[in-house]
Order: C-alpha cells, then structure tokens, then sequence
C-alpha cells in the first residue's frame, strides 16, 4: 500500500460530501417509498439521463453500455400523483449557512416549473441546510417571484425560515412533504 | 437463383421494423415537444433507467460510465400535465395483425397504471398496430377489466376497434392524442 495516508484522507473526504448529498435523496425515496407501500400518492424519481456512446452485446438479448455520459436533466427530478394533483419537485442540498445559490437550479429546471404551475399543476423544491440540519419546502411561486424581484444570485437563509415550510425529520415516514403539501396547497382550496 | 431475394427480403423488413418500432416512439416525442412549445401540456419521456457498475473520471468535473447495464424500469415511459390533470402512458408497437401480447407489459407497469387510476390520474396505453397502420388508445380502465375478466394471454384487435380509441395520423402534430384524451376523459366530466 503506497501514500495510504494522502489517499484515504481524500477518500473520506469525499465519501462524506457524497454522503450528505445522498442523504436526502434516501429521504425522499425512502418516504416516496412508504407513500406508495400505503397507498398515499405515487411519486418517483426519474432516472438519471445517460447518453449511451458505445454498446456491446456479450450475449443475445444483452446489452452492456462501454462508454456513457451522464447528461443535463430537462426537467426537476421527482414527479407524480397525489389526490389527484400532480406534484413536481426538485431537492437540493446546501452547504451554506446564509444562502443557497441559484447556481444549484438549471434555468430549464425554472422554465419547467414555471409551465406546471401554468398548467394547474404543484411544483416545489425541498432544499437542505446541511449544516444547519434544516429542510424547507419552498413553493415554486415563491422562487419565481423571487427571481422576478430580485438580482442575487442566491436566496438568503431568512427567506426560507419566513416562507418557506420546514419539513420535520421523522423515523418514518422519514421526510413527511406531503404533509406540507395538504396544508400549503390542498386547505387553501 | 432463390437464396439472395429471399434473404434481401428478409433484411428490408427487418430494417422496416426497427424504423418502425422507433417511428412511435419519435411521434410521440415529437408530438410532446409541439405540445410543451404551444403551452397545451407538459408531458417528458422518462430517460431509460441505467446501472453504472463503472464510471472513470479522465477529468475533474467529468464522469465517465465504463460499465453500465439496461435496468426494468418501474414506472411507464412518459408522465407529465396536462389541463390541471396528472397524465401517465406506455407506447407500444405490435406486429401482430390480430391481436397485442400481453407480454408486452410488465407486471409491475400494469400495478402502477392501477394506482395512477385510484389516485385520481388518467393512465392508458397507446398501442400501434404497425402492420395494419392503426394506432389506439386504450384506457388504462380496459386493459384491467380485460385482465379482470379473460384468461388469454393477448387483446384481441376487434376489442382495440370497439373499446379503444383510434389516434389519427397527422402532419403537426404526429399523434394528436389529447385530443382523444379530451374526447374519453375530460368532456364526460
């Protein structure tokens, strides 16, 4: 074992940033998991987009991708069904303390939510504070008015805590937003 | 002088197929892509779920899928909105004259038009018939009715004629199925 030490410090490093950003997309899914397991709503992350280069075939009906890119989504990751509504989300996770950065939201990923909130549909994010321990819901009209307002590139920390809607980590269903969801867009109706 | 007509016929129709099987697949994306610019709907092919067993990074900022596999996806192949409404399919194309396998579908996309269903979205197939130059609709409702009552392991074509819907051909769009989905599902209402 060569520069053990230099390596796994990297390593870990890594794993640990990884990590947390894996964290609460496990949330998510976990909890998409238990809504559809209980016949809540039926929600699913779409599949990460690849751009398949090169393919091979080691046996009849067998197809091995040998070279393949993971490409730019066009839209937010998770959609589905609930009450029927249509729900349309992206998460995202911060590492910042004071802001997130509008940097994390690709403008086709506005322009989509933009068009469900146009066509009658609920779309959101869910953003964590990583190291505040902190997970919002913030309304789709809420960022958009944001951004119609507003110059900065990123949303101060305070503008989640005044309108956006914490969500509360439980043990399961681990990241209850649909909770949220009943209270911020379904009481109102 | 028999052997290479015959094998030339074998390879055109061959190379029918494929352009025809993708044909379906192309009309729909385009038909999508002319709803999302005329603001009718907003309705995405899901990308196709992929395991990457081994990715490099020949750059900084840059992943590279090595080793990736097909996976079955768990949901059908396009959701979206459309009206205020939460709108789920599967496309598929048949060479039979007489009558769709059901082996078309996987099980688990049959349990997952169910749900679309109880929770209140509208779900169905589009089938072509590639030889007969037909395209349908069939609601999500017949397709369970039909595993429901019958034992075979195929639809008949007659049942396509008498309770699906046939989606015209036409220039721009394609396949103009929200037509025939404001037509089953939104006029009855």
């Amino acid at each position: 074992m060569k520069y053990p030490n230099a390596l796994k410090k990297v390593q870990k490093k890594q794993i640990n940033y990884a990590h947390r950003g894996m964290n609460l997309e496990e949330d998510i899914n976990e909890t998409n998991q238990f809504y559809l397991i209980n016949n809540i709503a039926v929600i699913h992350k779409k599949p990460t987009p690849i751009l398949a280069t090169k393919v091979s075939y080691p046996a009849r009906n067998e197809a091995k991708i040998t070279e393949g890119f993971f490409t730019t989504p066009s839209t937010t990751d998770y959609n589905g069904l609930y009450k029927g509504k249509y729900i349309d989300f992206e998460t995202k996770v911060t590492q910042s303390k004071t802001s997130f950065s509008l940097k994390n939201i690709h403008n086709h990923q506005i322009e989509h939510l933009k068009k469900i909130i146009e066509h009658g549909g609920i779309g959101f994010l869910i953003v964590r504070f990583d190291r505040l321990d902190k997970t919002f819901l913030l309304k789709g009209e809420t960022l958009i008015d944001f951004l119609n307002k507003e110059t900065r590139k990123s949303i101060p920390y305070h503008l989640f805590e005044t309108d956006g809607f914490e969500i509360q980590c439980k043990y399961n269903p681990r990241l209850d937003y649909l909770r949220i969801v009943d209270k911020v867009y379904l009481e109102e109706i």
